[in-house]
């Protein structure tokens, strides 16, 4: 699985981050070709209660890297990296990651 | 789901990192009661192809809160957690998340 993650700091208007990742984000995300899962991950903390650096962690799943590659060169991709500036600029940390089999 | 993410920075040995990671640290984690799954993520890059902040970020899968909260309590939690200190002090950033509902 090719995944890419998405890891959100801590928003400075968490309820205009909600409406805007909800409504016009994850949508956009949803449209991308070859996607076949979006795991959005409420952050709740950290093991030791100290203050946690992010608040969402979202994942974009891909079945292989090809489908990824594909994906990264379309028009639905670039407009779901466009949107991230009206809502999280400067605020998000973008990670391409392969799973290791089990 | 309940979810513990390790995001490991880049390590200064990385054979050293990976020796100790898949011998020792990898072993220790599978053995925390209540664990479903250990999704090993390498990272591959960024979209952009900047350089990204982390090495390796695993994911440590718990059906829920109570079953989180209750391996946290382990002393096989405890001893995972204590093994940090022996190959990525100060560089790891630990999130407890919860997936939202697709």
């Amino acid at each position: 699985m090719y995944k890419l993650l998405a890891l959100y700091a801590p928003p400075d208007d968490p309820a205009a981050f909600e409406s805007h990742y909800r409504n016009v984000h994850a949508p956009l995300a949803r449209a991308i070709p070859g996607l076949v899962r979006l795991v959005v991950n409420r952050v709740r903390g950290t093991p030791m209660g100290g203050e946690a650096p992010f608040h969402l962690v979202a994942e974009l799943h891909f079945p292989d890297r090809e489908t990824f590659k594909a994906a990264a060169q379309s028009p639905e991709f670039q407009a779901t990296g466009a949107d991230l500036a009206n809502f999280a600029k400067g605020k998000v940390t973008l990670l391409v990651v392969e799973e290791e089999d089990d």
